[in-house]
């Protein structure tokens, strides 16, 4: 079955549309440890883009102390040029000195990437949660004056290593007040991968309830236990029609005993093209992509797809 | 998050309890290249049964020229004694002449191994699907006289690898064939793992309308396209409460192109238990069985699961 499609039956509970926001570049490059030249970043957003994502999110300009395999943000959106800006090619910003580099490169989009424990923003931002969205207010602003889209991450919304379950409305507030922010999207993430469909409706439910309807939420699944597609597929039923994936899985390895891999943007897209529902990725061309990729990182794919038609 | 458990959110869209058909030391066993000591495989019934499978098909009676891995099928169930035995310990019967050697064995339940393809069937049974049937009716007829319980694998139900999509009433029509020959069930399998959510839905549908309803079909997928866990939550969503797992995704290879893995039992369960679904197994024990039996293969699990939580 080399180069197989999926055959197509629809299902009628699902989006006749959905938007695959894709985050190799960014989420899963700067989880891989191989560093990847610059020249090569640029013709993976390019090729992602050739293979019809709709949104490529391209890098991060995090302080390059920290994620020291995107310190070339700059650098590669240059080589971009146009093709790395608009709307639709978001860049992450940590805060308003990365949001300032990122205006320098001519950014049409940003994500910020919050919490909804105060662990994790304290261990990942260095402060707690109060005081983490206080550090975001003046990025979108700033941001929204300068015309930018703007994407909230929300980090483990699942389940959190050091306080284990995370109460809903704990998430809910943490939500609640990125959007008060003014930011166009959330993207709600089970960051240890932990989550299971009922945990998906119940926190799409509140979340609806605080007046956060599913048009304005995306998710983002870590496949850890498994999980990524089945917990996306019941966010689909939700309402939701965004959803988060990493080209060829980038950012996690299945043999890790911490693998902390994104969804795969082929498994997603079997499926959805099984399903009848639109995404405009051209399967095949993504495919030759992470192959591709993956022979420039030394290493196979984790995607179950890649595996099966690549070679 | 090491012996982390999921967290329960009820979904209530699935059944309140499921059967999970634990096809490991069969399906599983067979398609590994380790040869496995007797005494090996029993210890894994035994524990696989102490973990709280409910069911678990034991091993094969057919001929060892074909599946020499299963050689010492006779001899396993003389080890296992009663534990290896009853209507929930079915082993794979091939022909008139495996079932003779599974009834001299003692055992309390049988499956036999139908196609829904022709060229599955020419290749996997040496006839076609109707001789196929004709083959198979004198096996049920005395199963049931012995007072045997009797499954009908029927494979291929979601796309053949030589002929490509197959078309949903020849599906209905082999499994129908099947079912009239008096099997209390029917697995129907997704033998190469191209199916989608919407096609589980339209097969079941159909099955449904053709007299076979959900309570007599079990689902069994391959995660060759990583599809296996969000196909089986559509056919739970559509009424199925059997689910045929393999534990520690055994008999596949989640590394090579050619990955035919089943869904891996510990992956099913976490979702499971998180969505708050009865299964009356322990999530721990299992994840210790399958680490114990990756070391006596000598390769890791390709169960997520397994691979986040053992260590």
């Amino acid at each position: 079955m080399s180069r197989a499609l999926p055959q197509v039956e629809p299902d009628p509970g699902l989006p006749s549309r959905v938007t695959v926001y894709e985050v190799g570049p960014r989420d899963g490059l700067q989880n891989e440890s191989a560093t990847v030249p610059t020249e090569v970043k640029a013709e993976l957003v390019r090729r992602l883009v050739a293979a019809g994502l709709d949104t490529v999110e391209t890098t991060s300009f995090v302080h390059p102390d920290w994620v020291p395999q995107l310190a070339d943000a700059a650098d590669l959106l240059d080589l971009l040029g146009d093709e790395g800006r608009g709307p639709r090619r978001p860049v992450l910003v940590p805060n308003v000195r990365g949001l300032d580099r990122a205006l320098e490169s001519g950014v049409g989009a940003v994500a910020i990437f919050g919490s909804a424990t105060e662990t994790f923003a304290r261990k990942n931002l260095g402060r707690g949660l109060a005081e983490s969205v206080a550090m975001f207010a003046p990025v979108v602003e700033r941001a929204r004056a300068e015309g930018l889209w703007v994407r909230a991450y929300v980090s483990m919304c699942f389940g959190d290593p050091w306080e284990g379950p995370v109460p809903v409305p704990q998430v809910v507030d943490a939500c609640r007040r990125l959007m008060d922010l003014g930011c166009h999207q959330l993207s709600i993430g089970d960051t240890i991968g932990v989550g299971t469909v009922g945990h998906v409706h119940r926190l799409l439910d509140a979340l609806g309830a605080a007046g956060i309807g599913p048009e304005r939420v995306g998710v983002h699944f870590h496949d850890t236990y498994g999980q990524a597609l089945a917990n996306t597929m019941a966010a689909l039923r939700d309402g939701v029609t965004v959803v988060d994936a990493s080209a060829g899985g980038l950012g996690g390895c299945p043999y890790a005993r911490s693998a902390t891999g994104n969804l795969a943007t082929e498994d997603l897209v079997w499926t959805l093209d099984g399903a009848g529902v639109e995404t405009g990725v051209d399967l095949d061309a993504l495919v030759e992509t992470s192959t591709w990729l993956a022979g420039r990182l030394g290493r196979p794919s984790p995607s179950r797809v890649v595996t099966a038609l690549a070679g």
